[in-house]
C-alpha cells in the first residue's frame, strides 16, 4: 500500500518511471511566503545529475526542474508545489533483453514477485533515478531549514573500498566537498579515490564506500520519541536510498567495544551554553537533538549492475548469463552526497514543523 | 507531535511512564479470529523483564499483563487491544536527587529543552521501561506472523565489548539463544560475557556490544519502495530502541570494501525454488524481500546510567558531580533481545497486512 | 484496518467494548504545560452519563476517569494522556439471549458481516457508551482551546419529534442549556419535550431530534483545503457518532432553495474588523474558518432498540421476534449533547495545531 | 499541513491551481494488473467538464488527461499514477482586478486569512476547477470498484430551487441520467429546471439545489468504526466537494420526527440473503455497510459568484461594489454530479482495500 509518500508534516510524494516521460514529486505541507524559484531547486538536481564527471555513468540527462504549482509571485503559497523533470528519450530496446531476465542484486526478482508486473525499462521504479524527485524536495527542505533556524547540513566521502579520507568534521565546509569530483574533502584520498574508481571501471567492476554527514546549527528539541526519534526516522530515510547497507550515528558501531564511562558525553557550559565534551550521542540524545552536530555514516554497496558476465536465471526459472550493456556508475558514492543530504533535509524539516505543532518554534 | 504510535495497519499505541501507576499499549488493526490469551503475551515480557538473572538489574518487576479489550471468547474481534502493566510502588524519593541534574548521555536534557517539563522518576517517558509495552504487542505480532505464513524470528547477542561470539545463523534455534542468561548461544563466548559483564558491575561501569537477528521462512515481496522499503521500517523500527546507534543489513558495513562481482548474490534455482547462492543483500532486494533469511545488526551502546561518579550540569547550568543510586543493568543486551525480536514483528506484520491490502495474501 | 484513532496532530485513541472490564482513550499530540485534573474530564463526563435524569436510561455507570500518564505535577508533559474509565458490573445473561438475533437497525448484523465474531454484550464495541472516552477527550481539547484561542463551543437540542425549539443562537449561554434535563435553552418546548418523551417511553418506543452546535470567538483561517475543510472534518467528526443521519452547516439543506444573491453573506467592517452582515456560510468559507460563529446541526435517529416486539432475523438465518430487555434512552439527544460538542472541540483543536505547524500561532 | 492527500490506502494527492499550467492528481495505493487507458478517465472527465451544454459555463477547457506513470503495457504496476491536465491560456487579466477584493461567500478572504498570501487568478487553489483531478482519480476508482466487487455509484439532480423531482432510485440507471443535461433522471422536472437555470443566468443570479446519490451491489461489511464509520467518510469526502452545505444519508433530517417503530428497519431474508424491509439505515448500519443500497443526499448552495453588483470590502478594509465579468455555472449542480460520484467511488474503494487489510477480500 501507499509507500511513495515521506513525511508527516512536509509531505513529499514520488511518482515516476526511470525510462517514463518524466518524473516528479509533489510536496505538501511547505508554508507560506517562502521564497522559491527553479534555481533553488536546479543547483541540487545538477549535483546529482549524471554524466556529471569522467568517474560517474556516461549517460546524459539535463533534470531540467520545472515547477508546476504552489508558488505565485516567487513565494510559495502554501498550497502543494509540483515539480516535474522530463526524461529523455531512452534506448528502450537496451533494456527489451533484460525484460525477462533477474538481475543479480537487483530489484528485478522481488518487484515481479511483489507486484506481478514491473516496468523493466532502466529500471522502472526500482531505479534510483528516482531519488532525483527527492533531491528536487530536499532543495526547498533545505531552504526552510536554513531560513528558519540556520541548520547546514554537509555530506562527503568518507571512504571508497580500503581508502579511507582523514576529514575533521567540524573544520570542513561545502566548498571543499565540492571542489573534488569524488565529492571527498581529503584531497589525497581523493585522487587514490579516482584512481581505484577508473580502475575499477575499467574492470567492469564497481566499488563500496562510505558516506558521513555532519548536520551544524541544530536546536535542542527536534525529535519525537518514542517512535519517531530523530535517529529512527534519520535511519529510515537514509536506509531508502538505493544501494545502502547500513546506518549508524555518533559513535555507532564502535560503541559495542567501549565502556559507559568511556562512552558518556559529559555535560559543560561553553560560551554560556550548555555543550558536551565529547559526541558519541553524534547529537541526539533519548532521541531528540541536544545541540551538539549531527553527525552519522551510511554504507553503500557497490554498484549491482557490472559489466561482467554473471550467471543468472530468467523468469522462466532458466540458468542464463547475462552482460548488462547501460551505462552504470562504477561507484555511486560521488552522486549519493547530495541525495544524503536531501534526505537529511527532509527529516529535519518535518521534525522541525512537528515540533512547531506541539512545542511551538524552536529556538 | 504525535509520536506514540508505530504501524501502518498494525498499529501500536505506547503510553506510560517509568513510575507511574501502569504503563500499557492499545493495538488497533490486528485481524480477527486470532486465538489469544495473556500467556502469549506473558511468556515474552517474561524475557524482557528485570531481575531475571544475576547480570541484569536487581530491581524487580512482575510485569503481569491484562488484556482489558479487543478479546472475545479467547479469540481477537477486530477491536483495538488494550494491554495494561502495573507498575509496582516506586521509591521515588531515589530520584527526586536527580530531578534537577541532567545525567550524562541520558535523555533528560533534551526532553527538557523540548517540552520545558519532564517527569524525572526513573527517566519518566524516556526510559526503556516503556519497551515492555512494545515488547507485549511484539508478542501478538509474532503469533499473527506465526499463524499467518511461518515467519520466524530469532535475535541473540553476537558481541559484548571485545568478545565477538562465532555463530552460524542458519543452524541456532530458540532454545540455543534462551538456555544462558546473556542471551548468546555460543557458549564458550557467553560465558566469557558474563564474566566480564559481573567485572564491569563490581567496577561501577557499563558495556555495549552487538545484537544479530535472523528471520526465516520470509516469502518474497514485503516491502514497500520507494519509501517504506523493508530494510528502512526496520532500520527504524531498531533505531528507536533506547540504546542503539546503528543498524546494518546482510553484508552491512563490510560492503564499503567490496567490489560489486564479489558483493553480488548470484540467482540459482534450490529444490524448484529461486535463491540466492550467497546472501550478501540480508534477504531485502530493492527495499523488498526476497525469500532468503533476513539478517541484521544492531550496535547498543553501554548504560548510560553507570554507577560512578560523573561531573555534569544541574538544570540552573552549574557544574556538580552525579553518582547515581538506581539499580541498573551493567549491559543492556541481554533483555534487549526479545526487544529487537519484538520492533522486528511489528514491522514484518506491518508490511503482511499492508502487501494483502494492495497485491493480496502474501504466499 | 486501524479506525480507532481519531485526529491528526491531537490524536484520540479509543478502546474498549461496552461490558468490558473498563474502557478508555489515549491521546497523543497535547501540547505540554497545559493545566490538567481530572475534575476537568469529569465534569463532561458527568453530562453524558447514564441515569442522570428522569428522561435518560435508568442504568447507572459512574464513569469515573483515571488519568494513567502524560500529567506530572498536575501539568500535561507532552507525552500520551492515558484516560481509564471502569465498567461496572453487568448482568451479561441479559445479553446472552439477544447473541444469536441481530436487533434492527442496530450494528450486529454488520459488525458480525464485518469481522466474523462480535462482542454481543451490551452492543460490544459498536455501543455508544464508547463516546465516554471521545467526550474525556474532548474535555481536554476544550481546555486547550479555551487557553490558547478562546475558542467556546455549546450545543443544545433545537428539536425533538415535531417539536421544534426556538433559539437565538447568539444570546444563549451554557447555563441556558444546563439548566434543563433536556438540555434545549427554550424552556416552553423543554417542557413539551420532556413530556413527549416520557409518553414515548412509556409507550416502549423512541424518538429522533435535531442537535445545533454554534461554536464562538473562531479566528478565522482553521481549515485545511482541499480535502480536510472544517466543515468536511465536523462532518466526519459528527457522522461518527452513534445514531446520526445528516449534518448540516450554515444555511444548510434550505440553501437549496436559494438565489446567489439571497445566500451571499456580503463583506462588511464591524468595530475595525472584517465581519459578514448574514451567515450563510455558517463561518466556514471555502473550507477555512472566516470568524465568523460556527454554527451546524445534526440529525438523530430514534433510538434503535426498543420495548416492543419486533421481527427480525436470527444469527442462523430463522426469522424470530425479538423484545429487548435492556434499559435504553427513548431519545439520546439530551446525552448527546456533550457528545457532539467534544467531537467538536476535538477537530478544532486538531486543527489549531495543524495550522500552527505550516503557518504559525493563530490569532 | 499537508492536506492535500485523501485517503487511507487508495490515496489520492492533488496539485495545481485554476489558472496556472497544469493541475493533476498522483494516486498511490493502486493495486497492480488492473487494465488501464485514458479513456476510462477521459469520459468522467468530459461529464465535468465545462461548456459541455447552454446551462453550464461558456468557458471552454479541453480537460485531456495525460497518464504520466504507474501504468506499463496498459496495466496498474503498483506504483503511483501520475495524471496531469493541462489547463488553456487564460485571460488572467480579469482576474487583476479581482486581486484586492473579496468576493462574498468565496474563499478569497478565508485563505488570505490563512496563509497571508493567495493566487487570485480564477480563485487558485480554492478554484472548484480542482475537482478535476479528483474526477480523474474516481475513474480509476470506480473501475477498480466494478471489478473487483460489481459496486455501482450513480449520482443525479434530485431537486434544483423549488422544482424537486420525483425519482425511483432502485429504478433509474446511468442513461436516464446522462440523456438530458441537468443530469435529472425526471424529465419533467428536467424540463422546468433547465428553463429556470436560463431565467436566472439571464437574470445575473444562480440556484441551488440537491444531488442525491445511490449506490448499488454493495457487500456487507465496509466500514471502519469507530471512527472511519462508512457514512462519516462519505460525509467529510462530499462536504470537502466545493459549495456543498449538507448531507444526509438514508432517512436523513427526516428522522427526527419519527420514532423508533417507524424507523428500524426490520431484517427479513430475500431470495435466501438477509435484508431489511426498509432501508431508513441508508444502507450503512453502526457505520458499516448492510448489503443494501447506500443512499445519501448533497445540499448546494447557489454559485457565489454572480453577474449582480454586490457590496463588499477590498483588501485593505474600504467598502467597494464588485461585479464579477468571469463565466460562470448558473447553478454547479449538473456537473457536480461526476464529482459526487468520484467521491463516493474513491471511498468506498479505500474502503476496499481497508477491509481487505484486516478480514480478507469482501465477498
Amino acid at each position: 500500500m501507499t509507500s511513495n509518500t515521506f513525511g508527516v508534516l512536509f509531505r513529499v510524494t514520488n511518482w515516476g518511471e526511470s525510462h517514463g516521460k518524466s518524473i516528479g514529486v509533489v510536496i505538501d505541507g511547505c508554508p507560506p511566503l517562502l521564497e522559491l524559484s527553479t534555481k533553488d531547486i536546479q543547483k541540487e538536481l545538477d549535483r546529482r545529475k549524471p554524466g556529471q564527471s569522467k568517474i560517474t555513468t556516461s549517460r546524459k540527462e539535463p533534470d531540467k526542474v520545472k515547477i508546476l504549482s504552489g508558488v505565485y509571485e516567487g513565494k510559495t503559497t502554501g498550497a502543494p508545489i509540483s515539480l516535474l523533470i522530463k526524461n529523455k528519450d531512452h534506448k528502450k530496446q537496451e533494456y527489451s533483453k533484460l525484460k525477462n531476465v533477474f538481475r543479480p542484486s537487483n530489484a528485478d526478482f522481488t518487484w515481479q514477485s511483489k507486484f506481478g508486473i514491473r516496468d523493466p525499462n532502466g529500471g522502472g521504479r526500482a531505479s534510483a533515478r528516482l531519488t532525483a524527485g527527492n533531491v528536487a524536495a530536499g532543495a526547498i527542505a533545505k531552504k526552510l531549514l536554513k531560513t528558519k533556524t540556520g541548520i547546514e547540513i554537509l555530506a562527503y566521502v568518507k571512504q571508497i573500498s580500503n581508502i579511507k579520507a582523514d576529514i575533521d568534521s567540524k573544520k570542513i565546509n561545502k566548498c571543499d566537498v565540492e571542489t573534488n569530483i569524488v565529492r571527498c574533502p581529503d584531497k589525497k584520498a581523493s585522487e587514490k579515490m579516482q584512481e581505484l574508481i577508473t580502475k575499477t571501471k575499467n574492470n567492469k567492476d564497481s566499488l563500496g564506500g562510505i558516506i558521513e554527514c555532519v548536520v551544524k546549527n541544530v536546536p535542542a528539541g527536534l525529535g519525537e520519541p518514542i517512535f519517531d526519534k530523530l535517529d529512527a526516522d534519520l535511519a529510515k530515510a537514509i536506509m531508502s536510498i538505493n544501494a545502502t547497507k547500513g546506518f549508524e550515528v555518533g559513535s555507532g558501531f564502535s560503541c559495542a567495544k567501549m565502556t559507559g564511562s568511556q562512552h558518556n558525553d559529559l555535560f559543560e557550559k561553553k560560551q554560556g551554553k550548555i555543550a558536551t565534551k565529547t559526541n558519541n550521542s553524534g547529537g541526539i540524545q533519548g532521541g531528540i537533538s541536544n545541540s551538539m552536530p549531527i553527525i552519522f555514516r551510511v554504507a553503500f554497496k557497490p554498484t549491482s549492475t557490472i559489466g561482467k558476465p554473471q550467471k543468472t536465471i530468467d523468469t522462466e526459472g532458466n540458468e542464463t548469463v547475462i552482460v548488462p550493456k547501460g551505462r552504470h556508475d562504477p561507484c555511486v558514492l560521488p552522486r549519493a552526497v547530495p541525495i544524503v543530504e536531501a534526505m537529511t533535509a527532509l527529516v529535519l524539516c518535518d521534525h522541525m514543523l512537528r515540533h512547531k505543532a506541539q512545542c511551538g518554534d524552536i529556538k
